[in-house]
């Protein structure tokens, strides 16, 4: 289908040239909501997936909830600290992936690719899906419509990405001040609430939790600290998404390093105060949240969907049915829509700079007429979909396969870091104290995330986590093997000293089928290129049809030899290219010039009636040695109304068609094709 | 994708020549079970759907099902000799529709097209589902994967069918004569054990019937009539399928039209016995069948699905997992396959015979290399498909949008028959005698077929064959418009007397973005085609990169001149194109080549890494006037592997690759493009 056929300037607002760059650059005000909204987000499903699976071992088990919180605070803020480190090493993008294929090399760079494209549709998946899960608690009547909803999400982000950044920016900054100040006000209520003697009550406070794992009840110890390291393990999904900015430097208006390092440690704070707020008020409510509310929590309503743990909060703190209820589920559906967003800049991102290094097809590096990379965004959205739909929207069913990708990155790219300290040190071209702050740094949160992917794979590979271990190498070994099959094109198109360049020959055939307009244009352009030798080829695809097409050839003086070949299996390519390989078999490797006339047409249903047959005769030719194709198009009415200048706004040119000067000459050979209809116009003037 | 790229000898078996045509051409023995399949397999569900509907009105109705029963037959009786005569009348097949088109004109062939398109794929629906029904009675297990099992169905007949009619003859003759034996036997089983006193007790004789129309219980006399209606209108779907014979007369061996008959009537008799016997069985064995087991019959197991009416008499009759129960079963199954089957030759001919009347577009008349219609074959294929999940494979629910297509026909088919008789009396081609023999046969199937049409649309029109009345005249208003657009374009280019060919100018442009070998040979190409004015034209995407190409451009020596066109906005077609428009413009209306190099490829996923480009700016250049596109082909050596005469048998040509023989000599206009390359290899050659 044609591009132009497509309504997209009304979709995608009004195109931007090269020097509109700079221009879509962020703000810290902006870059905040469309960088941080991933790991704000994350206090939506965080604190949730913790207490879950510590309410599997039973309500007694929630007492280590405040440990393990603070564990995952002090992990976030070394990661905060580690990625303040590469944003200034590496202020180009590409965050991870470019540390470590600067300093570990390419295999080390495609580990963390894989790990990055995987967790940047994890990250649109699960975020979509607690998003729906937000707006289901707050509207449970939408339950039945979960996939759905979740759906129509993904759809609506790809559609605001493709009209580019910084729109997105604006438009999404509202809601995640929204959500950040109204999950302050929910702490700070509750707190105040909570100091004042107040009991905060949450909906499922009394449930009585079915313990699944019946030997925790008499624990083992091994099987206890398995739990609690599961429960941590889930809380760390609340650090997923700290490494967008660091991928995302490139994005930020000069100074560049400067700013992303403050909307950093800005994001950190923030993430931290309310992943401890979120978790603190969920215990002082005695939040129960199952896997299954079916089974899991006894004294469930069994009517409608179970609430969020935010929902929950918000229900405790400020009353069922209440106004800040509703704008506490509507701030957190926002900010997690927001969170899929911050994927929608990072992937296609991450897949340009592959594209560029060869790793991943060509497509990908071309930016849109929007500046954005749609074909990165296309591919999100095609597996975002597709795991929605697989594991139905579920949050706890996607978030296994979330962070190991995560913390895969994590650690290669501190790894990469180490190095990156110790050859500056070495080299000089680092301040020996910048290089032994920086080992010192890196050297922590190396260690630590190493610590948490080994803890993170023991304990989710069972849980569907093993899928990881497969996604992973097979975009290993894709991207790998992309690079390698570019390479080898690359080799076997590069000039060298051995090929000739000089054809002989020129030897050109016009297929007709029949004798109509387009048909003796392509004629006409044939004979106006003044071929050595030429014939007009029938294939005689029903004998008698072939007869009466010469009889209408002779009686038509057309002086062009018409040559017919017997097809007796209806093909129409095959017996050309068998006549075309004898031909050029009698005269050397000849250059032979095949005519196409072709209809062009102006809507995408006409295509049903047309171009079949001289698309593959023209695919299958392509195969023939010697041969180059051309195609003859004859504009039916209707392609008039596709305006190829509307894509270009330049006042001066914004017009179609040209002026109307009919040929008065006949082409240079003068071989009088169709004397008969020369009279007033153009073939190529049609449309007037 | 290319087409010689997918195995489909292996799937289609080998290609046929047009000489092969009679050979496909059926004796009656095979044509019987081919065309007559529909009407006799639709004793599977004829019967059971009249059963159920009197069942509606409660036990006591059943006894009205043998009057409903005599009065379908008769109609059956009706119907066959009525067809008898269109076949003696119109023994070119295209059955009904001929006969409308012949005798009615156009509105009234287009009727009854939508009516019969939409049959066929009814067809293939209700039997199919049909089918599975019986497959799933004998192996209760498979009742989870109804529509998995339909689905399944739908496409192994659709590779059958792409192989073509003849073997699908043969190889669905064993199962239908296996039917037509083993349910012969069953009735003269059952016959005989009834004479011997025996009592036949079917699984569901001691259910109870729950009565759904309550007031039937003290029925108004209106309301008794409309059931007894409707239950005649449901046994009419055993009438279905009997004008594919009328439609297929050209498929039969010479004497075509007394084979045709004599098929017919054999098969009218077979359905008549089989109707009779199966309807008196399923009485005396006392089987209560329901739409809905879990309401309508009391006393069903509530495990499994409910049993067939052709299982429950087989059980009756044969006993419970007998051997023959399995028999029948798998018969019946069998022949509900092939009922399927006759779509498949009947819907691909009657859209071929559309598409050369205009009414359909033009790639359904090609026939493939099998000598069947594909392009019709997928089709129907995917209509079925549609319907199937749709309806979830329900019998009941399909059935209800089946025969008001068929009586549709019909019933305008006998009317143009009426036509047809009187006008050949008027003139005298018809001997007075055959005329009125023909008058009152089609007189009384042209009457009694309208009343039975009255009947079915009001009784089923608000259990869903409202449908239908959505569907036809879409199909209509499709096929009506298909015809005059292919009015419009032929007017459009047909051959008048304004249109002057003798383009003047010869302007070329190649367009070149690096320098490797795809785009020297095209280069080389254009040369070797000695254009009077001939540029190289670079698209100045990023401005750095046309410096750096200017510069190898000059390093390298090419005498052509080098054009770098300015692309703010990133685009390759654009700038092209208004640059081409502007030279056209100072020129007056010249024709313009545009070159384009363009990377074969020999694997479909290859397609991934190449060409978008190439193709996004051929589609764009096709709609600027004048300009004609010349594609150049680099063969990627994985191309290679594409065998083209694979296709062709003949052993003279079987072999691929013409003599090596290296150019020697430059083209005839003696520009030196790259003579620093030329040693020992032509690029033409470089699979070698």
């Amino acid at each position: 289908m044609n591009d132009s056929l497509i309504p997209k300037r009304f979709l995608l607002g009004k195109k931007l040239s090269n020097e509109n760059l700079e221009g879509q650059l962020l703000p810290k005000f902006i870059a905040l909501p469309v960088f941080s909204s991933d790991p704000l987000s994350s206090v939506a499903y965080g604190p949730q997936e913790l207490l879950m699976i510590l309410t599997l071992g039973g309500v007694s088990f929630l007492a280590f909830a405040p440990g393990i919180a603070a564990v995952v605070v002090l992990l976030l803020t070394v990661i905060v600290l580690s990625y303040r480190k590469i944003v200034e090493a590496y202020p180009g993008g590409g965050g991870d992936y470019e540390v470590a294929k600067t300093n570990l090399g390419d295999r080390a760079a495609l580990i963390v690719a894989s790990a990055l494209l995987l967790d940047y549709v994890m990250t649109v998946a699960v975020s979509v899906a607690s998003g729906t899960d937000n707006l289901i608690s707050a509207f449970p009547q939408l339950a039945a419509f979960r996939v759905e909803i979740a759906v129509a999400f993904i759809l609506l982000l790809t559609a605001v990405n493709l009209r580019g950044v910084k729109e997105s920016g604006v438009a999404f900054a509202i809601p995640t001040y929204l959500f950040i100040g109204s999950v302050l006000l929910m702490i700070g209520t509750g707190v105040v609430r909570l100091a004042m003697g107040h009991q905060l009550v949450s909906p499922s406070a009394h449930f009585q939790v079915h313990v699944y794992t019946a030997d925790l009840q008499n624990a083992t110890q091994a099987a206890f600290i398995l739990l609690l390291l599961r429960a941590f393990a889930s809380g760390c999904s609340a650090l997923t998404g700290i490494e967008a900015i660091a991928n995302g430097v490139p994005a930020f208006r000069a100074p560049k390093i400067r700013n992303a390092q403050v909307t950093m440690v800005l994001m950190g704070a923030t993430a931290i105060v309310m992943f401890i707020g979120v978790t603190a008020l969920a215990i002082y409510s005695n939040v129960h949240y199952s896997e299954d509310p079916a089974q899991g929590l006894i004294g469930w309503h069994g009517s409608g969907p179970q609430l969020t743990v935010m929902a929950q909060i918000a229900y405790a703190v400020f009353g069922n049915n209440s106004f800040m209820f509703y704008v506490i589920q509507a701030g957190t559906a926002a900010v997690l829509l927001l969170a899929a967003n911050t994927a929608f800049n990072g992937f296609p991102l991450l897949s340009s700079v592959l594209a560029k290094d060869g790793f991943a097809p060509k497509a990908l590096l071309t930016r849109g007429d929007r500046l954005v990379y749609s074909n990165g965004m296309f591919s999100l959205m095609g597996a975002a979909l597709v795991l929605m739909v697989v594991y139905q929207a579920s949050v706890t069913g996607l978030i296994q396969l979330y962070i190991i990708g995560v913390f895969t990155s994590f650690t290669v790219g501190q790894i990469g870091m180490l190095k990156h300290w110790r050859r500056g040190k070495a080299d000089g071209s680092i301040t020996v104290k910048n290089a032994n702050s920086g080992l010192f740094i890196n050297g922590l949160g190396a260690t630590l995330t190493s610590i948490v992917l080994v803890i993170v794979t023991i304990t989710k590979f069972a849980h569907g986590a093993w899928l990881v271990f497969i996604i992973m190498p097979v975009l290993y070994w894709v991207m790998y093997n992309t690079k390698r099959y570019y390479a080898e094109v690359d080799k076997e198109i590069a000039l060298d000293e051995k090929t000739i360049f000089g054809s002989k020959g020129d030897y050109a055939v016009v297929m007709m089928d029949k004798l109509n307009k387009p048909q003796l244009k392509a004629l006409d352009y044939a004979l106006s290129s003044r071929h050595t030798e030429m014939e007009a080829v029938h294939i005689a695809v029903d004998p008698e049809r072939a007869k009466e097409f010469e009889a209408e050839w002779k009686a038509m003086g057309i002086e062009v030899p018409l040559r017919i070949i017997e097809s007796p299996y209806r093909e129409f390519a095959a017996p050309l290219i068998e006549y075309l390989t004898k031909h050029r078999e009698n005269n050397g490797s000849e250059r032979i010039s095949v005519y196409l006339p072709k209809f062009v047409v102006g809507h995408w249903w006409e295509h049903v009636f047309h171009n079949h047959r001289a698309n593959r005769i023209r695919k299958q030719l392509m195969y023939v040695r010697g041969v180059m194709v051309t195609l003859v198009p004859w504009r039916l009415e209707s392609a008039d109304k596709v305006n190829l200048f509307e894509r270009r706004p330049l006042p001066g040119d914004a017009r179609r068609g040209d002026t109307v000067r009919p040929a008065t000459r006949r082409h240079a050979r003068g071989r009088n094709v169709v004397s008969r209809f020369q009279t007033t116009r153009n073939p190529d003037e049609h449309e007037e």
